[in-house]
This record gives C-alpha cells, structure tokens and sequence, in this order.
C-alpha cells in the first residue's frame, strides 16, 4: 500500500482530514519525557488524527537525545495511520539521496515535505521512492512566505510555477504541495491548477489561519485531498498533567470543525 | 570574535580559502567509525582549511548513532577554526528558532547554511545570532538550479533577487550567500551585486565547477571573502588506509591552486 493508499484508508476510517502535529517543546510541556509525551498525546488522538507529522526541528532542538526520541515517536504512531516527516530538506541530487534515506530507511516516515528551491533534480530522490509520499512547499503559512513565493514570474507568482513543476513531477502519483492555511485565495488558485494533488495546509492554529475557507477551497471533487495539519493548539491544549485529555477534546473539536466543510459526495 | 572575524584570522594563519567538507559515506570510507575517520581527516589537514563543513545529511542518514558522529566531529575541529553546518534549513518562525537552536546552541556550530524559500521571517532567528554566519542558498551547484532560481522576475534572475535580498538582511555583517562554482557568470554577477558580502562557493571537485573562474570572478577586492568548500574530492581521495594522508596531499594542492588565482593586496 503506498502513502497516498494509506492515507485514503486512515482518512475514512476516523472520517478526518486532521494531520496532528507532534512538535515537542519542553517549556510547554508538563512532563520531561518526549517520547512519552508524544505516545501519550498518539493514543489519546490515533481514532481522529489521519495522518500525524513530527517537525524534525524540535527533535534536533533537543540535542542528540532528540533523533532517538524521534524515532520512538514514528514507532510509536500505529501501523494503519501515515506519517509525515516534515523536514522541508533541499539539496543537491547526492546529498538529497542521504536525506531521502534518513527520512524514509532511517526513520521510515511515510511521506516528507522538501524544498523547491534548488530544482528538480534534487527533488528527484525523494520521488524515487515511489510509495511514499513528497509535499512539496508552494506557499508557506508564514506572513514573509511572499518575499520570494509572491515574485512574478511571466506575470504569475512563482509559487504558481512551483505548483505547476510540481504536478509535472507527479507521474508516479506521489507529489503534493503545502500550502498555508493563512493563504485561502492562493490555496484556491493552486487547487485549480493541481486538481488531482495532495495539499497538506498548516497554519490554522496560532497562526491565524481561516479554517473554513481553507477546507472549502482546498477539498478536492470528492471532499478529499486535503490534509489539514495542527500542532500547538493540539498537543499544548492544556499545560497541565491532563494534557492528553485535552488534546483529544481538541482534535476532536477540530476533526468536526473540518468535516462539516467538507462536500462529500 | 564573531563568524567573519574568525574566519579571517584562520584564513590568513593557514594562507587558505579552502573549507573541507566533511561528509561520512560509509560506502566509501575504509574504516567503519566516523568519528575517528573524521578526527584523521581534520588532523591531517588542519594546517590547509580555513573552515570545516560537515553537511548534516550524511549524519542523519547513519541513524540515531549519526548525530554524536556529528557533535563529536565538530568537537574534534580546532578552536580556532570556523564549522560550518550545511543544513540548509528553513521553516516559519517559530520553527526556524528550533533549527537555529539546534545548529547554533546545541552543535555549535559557528555558521550554517539556510534556504530562504520562505522569506526573511523564516531567516531572521537564524541572523538573531549576530556572532555566527548565516549563508542564504542563492545559486546552487546541482545542474537544475535554475528551475527557479533563474526564473525572470522583472526581467532578472530570482537568484539576483535573493542576492539583494540578503545584502538587505545583513545588517549585523553575518549575512553571506551560497554560489555554486558550477555557475562562474551567475558567481561574478552575485559578486558585483554583493561586493562586501562572503560567498560560499562549493562544485569544484566531483561536480565540475571551475576553479580558475571562481576564484577570479568570486573573490573580493581584497583576494578573499571567499570560501571554496571540497568534500568528496579530499575525504576520498583514497578510498585505502593511507586516506588521510592522501586527503592532505589533495587539500594542499586544491590550497594552493586557489592561492594562485588570488589577487591579494
């Protein structure tokens, strides 16, 4: 079963299109053990999330202890849900194959996210891995994304071009894009253009993006094809000892929230 | 003393604007431990670099063992010369302070390389390090780096967009740009651009770039603020037991074939 299979699978199965970051902060948490943390907030949340998504930051923030609580974290996460290593690597086409292999041997995520910035070639070994999932970064959540995202290019902004090159990638179906919540009419302009892809879509949370536009633009035909990511306003729920509980209110609220935007057929 | 400051005084004390990469691939190295492989390499040519660069692939790609191979290292580089963290990050903000914690505080390292796909939100908690180098990705080495990088925007190359866009942020003088020396007419436009900025220039070795041109066009009135990474091209320089003293022998000579293209004062 490739990533996209098993994404479809897991989706239905919690009726979600919810994607639980799992981004470890050790000033907001209220125990000092990562992985338990994390393992505590997976089983609270494993029948709403489809899919969950470790930034790779905040484990190497922790120092070399981090890789290892990283990797328990992905092992932690039951067979039957994707993940997504959220990395945002680039690099050239010998070095991106090192990366692609700690992503996907290593650590065995399901999917990750990449850099555009240095061409297609140096995307190219992570689509090599034909089952797994590569979400490419179009139009970032952040408010400078435009700096460079936004530059016209033929008179269309680059991150047009970049969705575009990305869906000329997609030949073995395995290409999304990530798109920020916080840009809805950039998110609609991209769904046209890559009707059939993947886009992972953060930003709803602290970042202030609009949940309800992002659904009913991002959604494909089928109410589907939409992956929407949250992190802190999940596992940070609560600071205190019932912070499980609480972040499984918050999925849960979230999980319905996005499903009652959703078109399904 | 700062990123600049430090990398002047090792420059001008080993007569070099030659950085060694160190980049462990075990398919390659004649000895299993990477740590010991890499000490060889930095104590046979510590006398010829004007920094050290360990790009953090290779690290992540050995597993949970890769990042004390990686701390060690940079351990194992003299005080007083300048380590460079190729990791090419970039994420939003408050994911970007994580990556900079990460390569600033937890390894160490003096000076990193970032992507700036993002936008200048994204690089700022890596230039909140006034003391340390932040290198800004602007023309790779990798054969499809102009799928975007030489998109026209307004009629000139984003590459030269993102130049100017850096020159912008290096308001502490810790700002400096990543040129691959497989692209000398991209290199000498940047330069011109960016006349007091420090440019990273790697490609020379495996992928080809021109040594001759680079040097030329790339240096800055004063014969330096350039830096000549090689990899590959030294750790391997044989692939038998006596590597490290053939990786001096070949750092000596790449050296000093810089050296003769300099314009010194």
């Amino acid at each position: 079963m490739n990533f996209r299979e098993k994404l479809e699978e897991s989706s239905r199965r919690n009726r979600s299109l919810l994607c639980i970051g799992l981004d470890p902060d050790p000033a907001l948490m209220p125990i000092a053990d990562v992985l338990e943390f994390n393992r505590n907030i997976i089983a609270a949340t494993s029948d709403l999330a489809c899919a969950y998504k470790p930034n790779l930051a905040f484990y190497e923030a922790l120092g070399p202890t981090g890789w290892q609580a990283l990797k328990g974290t992905l092992e932690a996460i039951p067979a039957h849900i994707p993940s997504i290593g959220d990395a945002k690597r680039g690099d050239v086409g010998h070095t991106a194959r090192a990366y692609a292999s700690a992503l996907f041997e290593v650590l065995g995520c399901d999917a990750a996210t990449v850099n555009p910035y240095l061409g297609g070639d140096a995307v190219q070994p992570f689509l090599d891995y034909r089952d797994r999932g590569v979400f490419v970064l179009c139009k970032t959540s952040n408010p400078g994304a435009g700096d460079f995202q936004d530059a016209l290019v033929e008179g269309r902004p680059l991150y047009e071009r970049v969705a575009e090159q990305a869906r000329a990638w997609n030949t073995a179906g395995n290409v999304g894009l990530v798109v920020g919540a916080t840009y809805p009419r950039e998110l609609e302009r991209i769904r046209a253009l890559c009707p059939e892809m993947l886009i992972l879509a953060p930003g709803v949370g602290p970042q202030q993006g609009d949940l309800e536009a992002t659904v009913r633009r991002g959604q494909d035909r089928r109410g589907g094809g939409l992956i929407i990511a949250a992190s802190r306003q999940i596992s940070y729920a609560s600071k205190g000892r019932d912070y499980a509980a609480a972040a499984r209110r918050e999925a849960l609220a979230l999980r319905d929230a996005i499903n009652t935007y959703r078109v399904l057929p």
